[in-house]
């Protein structure tokens, strides 16, 4: 087939697929489905494999099922299973009908796991050896399995029992250094480190960041073998999390690009922009429940964003620690407490410094705005005080705000960075006009 | 030694050395110091390197050093860097005087790249073979190098010119299968992907996530073999500089935790607080500008925080999506213009939106101010147009500020939180303030 490829697709042919897919993910969608029926299957395949799952919808829509059934069978099973999960449930019966019955089968089984577990990113293609084996009994299966169905990485054996229950591991090393009678019960080690199927792929991240695994093995419920998990699917599984975490916190997706079709970004943008001009009219609501304190002194008008802001950013700041360390598992019960009182102890000190720097601006702007002297080292104190108010409130609702998500079995990230601004906004104003009503008037 | 152990220290010694650095770092810093004293080397060693390099310094300013000494002999040389590197330089040089020379010069070979490069997160415990060599001899050699220093990862040997040049690489699974007398250079492939010891570990990340690496070789500038860099580092180093991007974009320095000492964190934070208050007042001296029409329409103040709270976030979730994208690697020239166009256009959709929203809004709550009907429509046409104008302006700097930071060579995300509410605080006030006293007044 390969013999029969237009010349003007060879430069596509001599590229690694990975970059292959990015040529094709920058061209317009229709052009990107020609080409991949053009390439030579192998070719295609690849590059299909690497291609952004969130693309696969609208690029497989109008593919033809005799084109793209051959490209599924060329693939490992667990890129046909991540390709299949993108597109329609009827879809992926009938093509899954149409493919061989082994790639289709090994596919089916892993689809069964949800996308985010270790069962969604495990791959099938593992060599599994038995403990009464010799040493040169296991050769000869890795050279055969080997032919069959080539396994991305044998640097580790795995031995089960009749049942497929796995009771040890074997490293390629000591299988090469020890004699060819010795058996494999004899050179296996027993304590294996494994991840359940049914772990989520965050704790596997954490699992292998913290023991520093190459991969691992995955067993059911019943201890039996069913897939193992490579590094390098690690690393991209730890990069999508955390690209994740960062967007979550301000209201995004979780899965945005920069190049994604704006009618996406549109649909996936307005709900929490939506969320937070609800929010924000609590903030807009403690400005107008004080409309004649503002009235009489518009000074404090001039004071509200620089609380608001600093709020914010201290809120933040705090937020951002305690998410990302929920999120690698840094956290032991206990934890939060001495969170809390560190970042108390922070907003109070913090708060002291910016609260008597803005206490001073206050003070000596005050007369610009027809205060008497004595009335600006009020207005000072007022500012300075709100300030510190509302830098233990950031403090405290920092903390508590990613701890409350978790709770309810959210998301720690989920729209906290909102939350955390509509939290120092009310706070700061409130702190700001409440003391300036109480003290100024 | 093992033999002498106290008995109290033994649960330490059954752990796996990433849990006994993370009970460690949990003590107080004289009661860990004082076990890594009592523990076997062996146990100690490995547990000092995998404590978090930020708590070393303390941890190891009066460890006497007759007892640190073995451990960093015991240690990888990759991890006696790292932990060498953290402590003061005559420190380290004293160090490195007493430690065994072969360890020493190993180390000092490492010290000598910048720890955020290749060169600073790559391994030395590679195997070197000669194309000349036959498959039994190369078998041999591996047998050898294996009893003199484990090296960590055997799945790809190095072929190397009597240079020490790179030349080929040869899978473990190939020199298996292989029959005795095969040369190395027929069975070793030419075409070796590679990193160079000069690139930023961002750069080797990207590379690794992209093409399912699980280890590389790295060259220096004249081709020579000086590492190899195993997937499980790169893990870790994705996370970091993930974690570092969150914690830059609100003004934290990248490498601060839940548990960091108040202290750390209070010098930390502070600087960014302190630009942050800076930018504040300009957001405040705008305010300050339109003293008068506020005083004449405390509504608008209403509105002040609504404005600038949509079009803050409007521009967190643009700035966000950008910076990760040009961490990741995956914006090519002429990317920035279409997320120009395509922010641009979102931010006047769901200005439309919101505008129409809080324009209808601000016409209903106009009587309660002491409006008139007809001036409350025109009250909600000024708020819409500046909601409207401020999302535009989020769109805008959205793209811009990272695209400028990256312009004068610094992180895309330094302070990019920061920066994009000061300019949606203050243009939103503008847009708002400027309108209403031309509009209304």
């Amino acid at each position: 087939m390969a013999e029969n490829t237009p010349i003007y697709l060879e430069e596509f042919m001599g590229m690694h697929p990975a970059d292959l897919a990015d040529r094709l993910q920058r061209l317009p969608v229709d052009q990107a489905r020609h080409y991949l029926q053009e390439l030579p299957v192998e070719t295609a395949s690849a590059a299909l494999a690497e291609m952004e799952e969130e693309l696969l919808p609208e690029l497989l829509k109008d593919f033809p099922q005799a084109k793209l059934v051959p490209l599924l069978n060329l693939m490992p099973a667990e890129d046909t299973a991540d390709v299949l999960g993108e597109i329609p449930e009827e879809d992926k019966e009938r093509l899954l009908r149409n493919m061989d019955d082994a790639e289709a089968e090994a596919a089916k089984d892993l689809l069964q796991y949800p996308e985010d577990t270790a069962g969604g990113i495990m791959g099938d293609r593992f060599i599994m050896l038995r403990a009464h084996q010799t040493v040169i009994q296991a050769q000869r299966r890795i050279r055969q399995r080997h032919r069959e169905q080539q396994p991305t990485d044998i640097n580790y054996l795995f031995v089960t029992d009749k049942d497929e229950k796995l009771v040890g591991i074997v490293s390629i090393r000591d299988l090469i250094f020890s004699e060819d009678e010795v058996k494999i019960s004899d050179i296996m080690d027993r304590e294996v480190k494994y991840v359940r199927v049914t772990d989520d792929q965050e704790e596997v991240v954490r699992r292998f960041e913290k023991y520093h695994f190459l991969g691992l093995p995955v067993l059911d419920e019943e201890g039996k073998l069913v897939g193992v998990i490579r590094g390098d699917e690690v690393l991209s599984v730890a990069i999508d999390e955390q690209t994740e975490d960062m967007q979550k916190m301000v209201g995004l997706d979780g899965e945005e690009r920069t190049l994604t079709p704006w009618p996406q970004s549109f649909k996936r943008r307005l709900p929490w922009l939506c969320v937070n001009l609800l929010t924000a009219c609590l903030a807009g609501a403690v400005v107008g429940v004080f409309e004649g304190t503002i009235k009489e002194f518009v000074v404090l008008a001039v004071f509200l964003p620089i609380i608001a802001s600093q709020g914010g950013n201290a809120g933040m700041q705090t937020v951002t620690v305690i998410v990302r360390d929920m999120a690698l598992g840094e956290l032991s019960p206990g934890d939060g407490r001495k969170a809390l009182f560190k970042e108390l102890l922070l907003g109070l000190l913090i708060g002291a410094i910016i609260g008597v720097i803005v206490g001073l601006v206050g003070a000596l702007i005050a007369p610009k705005f027809g205060m008497a002297p004595e009335t600006g080292g009020v207005l000072g104190l007022v500012v300075g005080a709100a300030m510190v108010l509302n830098l233990l409130a950031a403090a405290l609702f920092g903390v508590l705000i990613p701890f409350a998500l978790k709770f309810f079995r959210l998301d720690p990230a989920l729209g906290s960075s909102i939350l955390i601004t509509t939290v120092t906004d009310v706070a700061g104003f409130f702190f700001l006009l409440a003391l300036g009503k109480a003290i100024l008037a």
